[in-house]
């Protein structure tokens, strides 16, 4: 079976991470996975959450936008109806709960890691891709606060992948908005270098799904997710990727 | 291992549904799971979001809310702090996707059934139980406007459980807040009579975890989900149970 | 005359106070009153209003809602909105202040004790039945701070009840929604085990009252405020009865 | 006893009602009262609510606010803060519904008076001069649109005064600020010219009050409220006078 | 060419500042130009912003509202909505910023003045009428806490006024709501007693204009700036006149 | 004098526009003026504000916002805070009516032009930067609706640049946000392709300045104007430039 855009069910969209995008904050990425481009930031602050405050430990916390123009239809800006969506909330709980599963929050110290993810054009897949593109942006942003002698905070490599179900039955790796769009069953998996998962959210939205489908959608996802990290990698360079999990 | 109330790892809490709770909506029940309490009600309104309107088709949405004297230290009031939180928008998401996925949206007609949970006390998995809950209300209230000549808008059952790996990896069915809070692996599903899945949410909030506790996990979650619609089936009757899924 | 629930003019629905009722909070009751259903809960917290800071004295403050599935037709929630209502405001404000005139805020010390009465289902009479249910509440969390050795910070019983006039200008003692929702002439009345006022808000909806007619409501409220005094003594019994209004 | 301005315990401040005080507004006055000074605008809309189309009904309603500088502390601007207080939810909600109970609704026909009660420099007694203001406001704009064919909308007189209790025991009429900050009884009390109630607001806030001082407020409240409509009278003139209460 | 109220195109309303117009805040005026009415109230707090704490420098900020009754047709009020339109903001923004280049923040010290602005009636020239009526409030309020030793803070006089284009290419001092509702360009100009530029806002709301038509403007704008500020003197009187700009 | 990047006082940064930026909107462009980078999408919906049914006339409007990485200090998120802040109302009011000074309502018919300007990285001249580019991808969207027997809606070209003066007295054309930052008096000026005035917005933040200066900062933005007006008909092409103010 050929996709939409000729790829095989189990091969994922072009990816490209550019890395030092911006001028200003401490680690910046621009992320695209096909015709989805999110700016991936990562901002070091000084301070941390009341409930950790005297902790030693550090924090990691994530903010997802659409801009306006980023989808088919005009998406409403949220800063003008004065409230954020629950999809929003969602997805910027999965970043941020994702994101601090490989952080060792004892080594990153009394400090917030910010991490703000705006889909500048979006074609399906946008918050997987934000995950995948805000680690590395992360990892960037540890760099410039990096002290040699301590562990590096980040424990493991991680990167995101959506996988689904079609009105005929096949299942596909990375979904394309039209693809997505018209999905019975829609999953989200998000893992580890180790490869372990972190989060698997998996929904029959048309219909429900049975034992073995849910094993082959995670399959699929276990060999895209491998691919990104591996690329994840190559955009990191040996030296940052030699630290990642290593003690000090 | 005997757990902190003296369940087995595979053994629910006393589970209780009281139906036609109040007063006023077309169904409603008290849903008590352990110490877990939740109210909920479904009332139907004879109208439908703009995207439906002239479709022929109806519509289930849900909201979620905790009393504030519901947890153990007071939970602020989202009304007075003039938003919902994220976590909230998370769970009547979850909530109303779940509940929809049984629903012949054809055979509802263009009607809305507004499903509201109000948690009275919290001691763990009241998303779950909500979900459980909420499926019996929703029967009772379609009941109400239920045309013989017609389907039964209501196509499967459905239930949710929570289940989890302790930080001495053992897997447990129906987490008490106690145990969720201490939890390294955290899982909501939801299922359908039918035995598939609607809803797999899986987060490694302490570590990553692996396929076969996946699996583990899966299996309790299964068992857990026949029991409790085991028991939605004996507090709806013999008619009523009859009447889902069958065609008019 | 009878009512339309075969009451007289002068009798009260059946009232029924269930003490401990939550499991989290200090205090806690279901007070109902014929089909008026509330939930009061008082949590203490250690902390007071800036305004209060290193005075030496306490706070007590209430909050109000009605969940969406108590009202006739369904009512929706104010989270959801993002603003409490006018009524809410005004209500709530009402609590508060009453509960406040009862209490010895040297004796309580630098502590908030929170109130929340949240209306599961409601048929009139709900900010009335709020009052004299939270009280108890109130009584039941001060016990769980109470020290002998000083004043019990409770001055005086106190209890609530709306009176009203009907078209056909008969005057009413606690009236139901059908019957509220027809008054001419609206009053509530707060009143202390002492046979005083602390507070009397009459509202001529319909048409203007005359002072004989506020005196006649006055009296019928005055004698079922006794009878709910009576009972509220009876439901948290002799030891906490004696404790209120005493010298230490 | 002489109070603080030197007038006697049942002596109102001098009142003044200016009118025609707004170029914009179909009715417009500001009313002193002592140092208390509120603009009362009225407009009229050519729409009602939802819940009157069709009815042939009419509506008033009203909005009150505090000038941030009106205040002896600055008040800060509740469009600043996104939201209004309860304190001015309740005020408004008192005075919207004091005007509606002289209103003729039938008479008025498919329109809504908005009335604006903005008070430019507080010293006690803001909402009842607010009230006593607005009636005269009121009457002024509905001249604008009055049909000599049909009833003249207004049935009756409409004025407020605010009565109290000392700590001394002294019952007082029409409470400046610093004799309303020490009060231990509060009560704000709307009449009709007919001599009847429309609001009887009464708060024990330092004590509870028996039924012989709530006698003695209301006497002096019906003396104070007297004068205020006679001098209502006399602002409005003979025609339109005539004309409050008459047939068509 | 004569005006629709006969002046003549380089000439302003009449103006009329009344100063000490309210009494709690420090300094207060009522100023009308025409049929436009604004209080403008300054209030000293003994507290600054974050970013001046422990700097030695004080603050000055504004903010402007229009009452409801104020306009033509009534205008919803802010606080209601929830929240301040665009065009508030960026007028208080105007005013706080050009109230602030005459200010001499050290010799005002680590205190806020707070602006203001409200407009009784509006009849075109609100935010001129403003800025002109503020700075005398602002005057008036700083020498409530002058110490005759140190340096007055207000370095120079400060008066504002609006000039425009109509659509038959006359050029106006001082337009009323009527003309500049039809004005082709507007331009709002603020200047010093020394007879420089604060802030110059032109518009061409209804075509582009020309270097030599803003130059024509900008005459007719320090005419008009001239008179008011000769006005202001007057009514200061020569004490506090000349203190400004003095040296201690 | 040379400038921090070596630029001579009227020499604009390196100006950039790519056209057809984004996928999914009408018109969009990426403008960079030396490190400001500036999303510009422009989609067109087919209705306008209610003011303007029925009228056969269009409407433009714009938002701006700054993505929370493009700041030297992390900006919060405007979303999340549930307001806009007033700078950002005052730019999105600047971008919309400057845009609206050359377009012919009449020829664009009942449509409304939404422009989203979208901050990717800031370092001075934001706002001015999203004219100039919100003016191409405008173009480039109303080429997707032109009916070529009718006028292009377009009347003339459009530009901004910021201007200012600097402590030692010098004036800039161009300021990076460096210079604004120190600037004392800053200045944003629009202008058409016919060498007039949209706006004229000068400031004196840190004193008045002279009519002399008013002459020299309006020289530079000129001659600024005209070479960005230049680029915008390069990247444009000729036929697109043919048709901008031409009769049908």
């Amino acid at each position: 079976m050929k996709r939409l855009d000729g790829r095989t069910v189990d091969e994922m969209r072009k990816v490209k991470i550019t890395r030092h995008y911006l001028k200003h904050p401490a680690g910046s990425v621009l992320i695209e996975v096909g015709n989805t481009k999110v700016i991936c930031a990562a901002t070091i602050e000084e301070r941390v959450p009341n409930f950790l405050k005297g902790s030693g430990e550090g924090w990691v916390t994530a903010e997802y936008s659409l801009l306006p123009s980023s989808t088919q239809t005009r998406n409403p800006r949220e800063s003008m109806r004065g409230r954020v969506t629950g999809r929003t909330h969602e997805i910027q709980r999965l970043i941020g709960r994702s994101l601090r599963s490989v952080i060792d929050m004892k080594a990153l110290g009394e400090r917030t890691v910010m991490i703000d993810c705006d889909v500048i054009q979006a074609d399906g897949g946008t918050r997987t891709a934000s995950i995948t593109g805000a680690f590395v942006a992360l990892v960037e942003a540890l760099e410039t606060v990096y002290n040699p002698g301590k562990a590096f905070p980040v424990k493991d490599f991680l990167a995101a992948v959506s996988v689904g179900v079609t009105k005929e039955n096949t299942t596909l790796l990375d979904l394309c908005y039209e693809e997505d769009s018209q999905a019975v069953v829609d999953m989200n998996v998000v893992m580890t270098g180790n490869g372990e998962f972190i989060e698997v959210q998996g929904t029959g939205e048309g219909r429900p799904f049975s034992r073995s489908e849910l094993n082959e959608l995670l399959e699929k996802a276990e060999q895209g997710i491998n691919d990104l990290i591996s690329y994840q990698k190559d955009v990191l360079g040996g030296e940052l990727v030699w630290r990642v999990g290593r003690e000090p």
